[in-house]
């Protein structure tokens, strides 16, 4: 994709000497830094800002690689022609009026690309703001110069930005700020053809860029984009725009309404390591701190420990408030880090995280102690990470900030600051640290929130290829069965499987379910239950139902054969009336959980654990993994649900059986990779009893 | 207390010529634009600043209502005492170095509280920041004058804030960003004598503050705060530091240990319809906006519906996604609104919610349609508060903003706006719109959460006095058994009941508890369970046990004497030998309960509702109220459990009986208020059987 990045030849197809018009900005950004030949190209003119104008693309005669284009929609077709007859290779087409204007807008986009694909043409667009490269100061942007050209701050975090608008804002407010430094800016816009899957695999080789920012609404090749994700270093941070529930597709399992719009791509993109953010700036705060050189060492599972340092017991306080909030810990000092404090802070004073110095500032200085402290806490073996405040604006604060960090290049762990005090004072303060690579925050809860994010464990390594997964059978000899039951679904009319037809694929993947009888009349039920043993569980069967308690096609906890009978009177009474009938022993489990598997339009086959019950869809303790799965999902999995610590034996009961729960998601995985006919499935209740899971119900759906 | 903030007469002791010194700083302040007399007092000095200045306070011969303290801790005492002599009505202990140092640093504050307690002298502080009053120009503050004179704003907001060295950056920043206008501003530090509570009753009575924020790690006067807020009309905003929970503390009952150091706190804070935040700037935007005149007008328990106008897709999805996870709902828009959005809008963009209206700004200016837009999504019905989205650098939005904002005085609704762009502009936005009184926020979760905020259901009215409570028993004639309970409680040793012991107390309430037998050898446990009916419970009882299913002590459902036998057996040989067995009938329930009280040492005796089972640790849905509580508390702590939905009926089962819950948690209040000797109770399961609460298992602890 050099042609879009370094184009050896650069035309504007649009160019206007009207200094108000898109046309206007997008020829005079180019002056900016590019330095290969431009071509403005409009039809009206003979030259403009004392260039050469062309009135077509195709009557150009120099080097030409790339064509930005701001012209009507309609017009567009024809220079896209142009491009093609020209050999051009690659067009940004920045002007709007297709696809996100409705159906004719869509229809003259398809036109676009139809055009694009006849030659060898790649288009960028349509309805973007174009791309932007701060250390080469190639503006390939409609966007008023004004906004740029005082305020480039090269930096090491990429962005790529499904929007057209919001983009041009957003960038500005960035670079007005100072708040990073960009390497290089996508606006993809409609992403017709060039999309964020690809501009990631671009810019995960790109030297410049460090971290990667990205907002999108949708991902086209989504299980392309987790692999380049899974297998790159650089941190990648997501804002993904519409995790509303649609509410408007109808449901059939659990799995699926449990996954909503947003937990089953949350999941995905926390498996292939990906950081993920809710809101613009937010994002950046956390690419802006994971692009710097902090080693992070958390072991996975274990609390990381903060030191805080502070002149405040006030905002001491709320910071551990958050830190908490956030699953961090307060680190316990080692006895030489607090005699190293304690020696600078008056003996009626003692020291203790978070660290209130202000006795001690006010004994020795800001510089004196703030410096040693912050040495101290950062070779502290106890110490994770370091959140230091500052305050701008008193007189004995009135001190260069940079002599209060003692040097530490690279440190060994993230310290991040947060200041307070007069604006200016606290503005300069920022500058300062910035410069010397100190990431610093206005927000205790947004510093805190990144620290966090640090701390997140992103494994990166030893992932299945989501591409191209290896499907071996979990279990040899499983498909002989499988293939029975696919081509029996195949040939039958109903799509939804009751829970006697859907446990048979359970037990064919060699997963164990509740024991159970099908009976026809009640001396067979009688006798079934005389064999399992009471307490008994009494099902009907009837077509194509999902939900069968509400229906009262479930009657639980039969002890007598006096209440199995008349339940099952009862429900042979009902309007809906049951073909047959199940009888199963009830069980008794310590946990109920529910697994399952789902299938998602932009990333594929997923798979689901949750803690099961009626609170299901209460607390939504849910958690999804891309099929296929590894064993390290698995435990991932277990460990970012809120009830985890009932995996592992509550009040006395045994813990679950990690390889035989790793056994069932593993297999739904390869289940739903294997079998296509197979939409979503539902295991709930999966009952864990003595620590082992078993299926009581599960319903399968087929396409 | 007007003493203090209309002094007639300042003295400042600790006044130094010095220019880098507080106590200069202190005297030089007063000069801002306190108009009576001002008395600097220091030993080594004729005048200061071209005023005469005294030895000592007792020596000065004008009027002096006020004296302002910057001298080193250990010569406080003198100074107190010179003004118990004067006559002196209040003093502002400025100066560090007391019960925040340490224990003695506490005696010596004591020994200044004595003296001044010894006249008719009140204190403020020590270890503050003083007083400010923006609308008078009175900075009673030591800190630096640089910090204050360019940045008066003078506004509705008043803060309270319990810490020394933060206040004076909090306020520093505010004003220096002018991110609101403030009335008055306390700083009351250590709070020895005047503390928040009764600052709290002045700020209510104050013509000037409209709004009140506070910073606090403690309630002096817990039940007296809350009374105060519950009678107000003006909104409070309180930053509670110290959420964390200890974890020193053992605590014997889940109620208490579910109450942590917080979540009883925040049941307390919200019953008095007082708003929460959780960081310093936070606190500060939920105040500006609370103070505008919106009128608000949600349903209880409906969602209120937004409107977004906006000039960006992306910016909209991301408002939507943070509307949805506030519980904050789109507007339905009625057609008339639509009607005319789409009139200004090209056809082939249809309008919907959020509105995208950049089609519209394109074809008609921003000015235009934005005013036209505001206009009619104002006055749409169906439309509860509308946020909207400005963009601030691009030529087409070089307007005057306040040109896009109808007249809209008094507004009937709440109007957030955001904006993004280029730094300056984005500035000038924010100054002119909040010239006119329309809050702008620079993120947009942020303004979401505020506009969260003033959809929280706040009733002020017809709650009970949380400081003389009215004890009448709930049922006639139910103290003379409580009384026997009591009685008998006093004289046992042990401080842990067990559950048949605690069951009478709530048997005595009049509240259901679960048939129970009890029995002392096998015989008779066969024999009451053949009365009670199969299945079974048996439990031991062993003195001063809390968690007996840990210790064995439990075993449930035994479904037939076989089972209970051995059951008998097993129980009978722990180690532990119980004295006694219960047996009770296995109660098949819909939804098992906790409910329970505790005692806070702040707020005193709170109630406890909560979801129960094995899960209550995991997902902690539990609500506090305090004692006594009224019909609709127990309406309100049910709509704030993120199980909710269970009370309705979940799944074809009948709804939670809220008559007899209510009556449950009504009674438990008045039990902690009237006997004093309850600790603790725990009532864990209350199960829900045909929609009836029945207590299955109870703990009382005595203190």
């Amino acid at each position: 994709m050099d042609f879009f990045f370094e184009p050896k030849g650069i035309a504007v197809a649009g160019a206007t000497p009207d200094p108000n018009a898109g046309g206007h900005h997008l020829l005079a950004n180019l002056t900016l830094g590019y330095r290969g030949p431009i071509y403005p190209v409009n039809p009206k003119y003979d030259d403009i800002l004392g260039m050469k104008c062309y009135s077509r693309v195709s009557e150009i005669d120099g080097t030409l690689d790339l064509v930005l284009i701001f012209v009507p929609a309609r017009a567009v077709p024809q220079v896209l022609e142009d491009c093609v007859a020209k050999g051009v290779r690659g067009a940004i087409i920045q002007s709007g009026g297709f696809a996100e204007v409705g159906p004719e807008g869509k229809a003259l986009q398809d036109r676009c690309l139809a055009i694009a694909r006849g030659g060898a043409l790649r288009l960028w667009g349509p309805n973007c703001m174009g791309f932007i490269d701060t250390w080469k100061r190639h503006v390939f942007s409609f966007i008023t110069t004004e906004g740029w050209k005082d305020v480039f701050q090269p930096g090491e975090v990429s962005l790529i930005v499904q929007s057209g608008l919001l983009s041009a804002g957003f960038i500005i407010a960035l670079m007005s700020n100072r708040t990073v430094g960009l390497a290089k800016v996508c606006s993809i816009g409609n992403k017709c053809d060039v999309e964020e899957t690809e501009l990631l695999g671009y810019l995960l080789q790109d030297p410049a860029t460090k971290v990667i920012c990205l907002y999108l609404e949708s991902f086209v090749q989504g299980r392309r984009f987790l692999e380049l994700a899974a297998a790159s270093d650089k941190p990648i941070v997501v804002l993904k725009g519409g995790k509303t529930p649609s509410g408007a597709v109808a449901v059939a399992s659990h799995t699926a309404s449990l996954a909503g719009n947003d937990d089953l791509i949350q999941g995905a993109l926390r498996q292939a390591g990906v950081y993920q953010a809710d809101d613009f700036f937010e994002m950046i705060d956390m690419a802006r701190v994971l692009g710097r050189p902090f080693a992070v060492h958390p072991s996975r599972g274990e609390r990381a420990g903060i030191a805080v340092l502070s002149y405040s017991g006030a905002s001491a306080i709320v910071t551990a408030d958050h830190l908490e909030k956030r699953g961090l810990g307060l680190a316990s000092l080692s006895a030489s880090t607090l005699d190293c404090l304690q020696s600078l802070s008056p003996h009626w004073m003692p020291i203790q995280n978070p660290v209130d110095f202000w006795p001690a500032i006010e004994k020795h200085g800001v510089a004196a102690t703030y410096k040693k402290a912050i040495k101290a806490l950062h070779e502290d073996p106890q110490v994770d990470g370091l959140i230091v405040h500052l305050f701008s604006g008193l007189p004995a604060w009135s001190i260069d900030v940079a002599r209060i960090v003692p040097d530490l290049n690279p440190p060994l762990k993230p310290i991040l600051f947060w200041t307070l005090g007069e604006r200016r004072h606290v503005e300069e303060t920022r500058r300062s640290l910035e410069e010397l690579g100190w990431p610093v925050f206005d927000e205790i809860q947004r510093m805190v929130r990144v620290m966090a994010c640090l701390f997140e464990s992103r494994p990166k390594t030893g992932r299945p290829s989501w591409m191209d997964p290896d499907l071996t059978p979990p279990v040899p000899d499983i498909t002989r069965s499988l293939d029975a039951l696919a081509l029996q679904a195949d040939r039958r009319p109903e799509k939804i499987l009751d829970e006697h037809e859907s446990k048979k694929w359970l037990s064919a993947l060699g997963l164990k379910v509740v024991r159970e009888t099908l009976i026809q009349n009640l001396e067979q039920a009688l006798k079934a239950a005389d064999e399992t043993g009471y307490p008994v569980a009494l099902k009907g069967r009837v077509e194509g139902k999902a939900h069968k308690t509400e229906a009262g096609l479930v009657k639980l906890n039969l002890w007598t054969p006096d209440q199995l009978t008349s339940a099952y009177h009862e429900m042979s009474t009902l309007p809906a009336r049951p073909r047959s009938f199940l009888v199963q022993p009830m069980l008794r489990g310590e946990l109920e959980l529910i697994v399952g598997i789902t299938r998602d339009p932009q990333f594929g086959a997923a798979v689901m654990l949750g803690l099961g019950g009626v609170w299901t869809e209460v607390y939504r303790d849910v958690v999804f993994r891309l099929a296929p799965l590894g064993r390290e999902d698995v435990l991932e999995m277990v460990s970012e649900l809120r009830g985890q610590i009932l995996f592992k034996g509550f009040r006395g009961s045994k813990p679950v059986e990690m390889d035989v729960l790793g056994d069932w998601l593993i297999r739904l995985g390869w289940l739903a990779l294997t079998y296509p006919q197979i939409r979503e499935i539902d295991v709930n209740p999966l009952l864990v009893v003595d620590g082992e899971p078993v299926a009581v119900d599960a319903t399968l759906l087929l396409r």
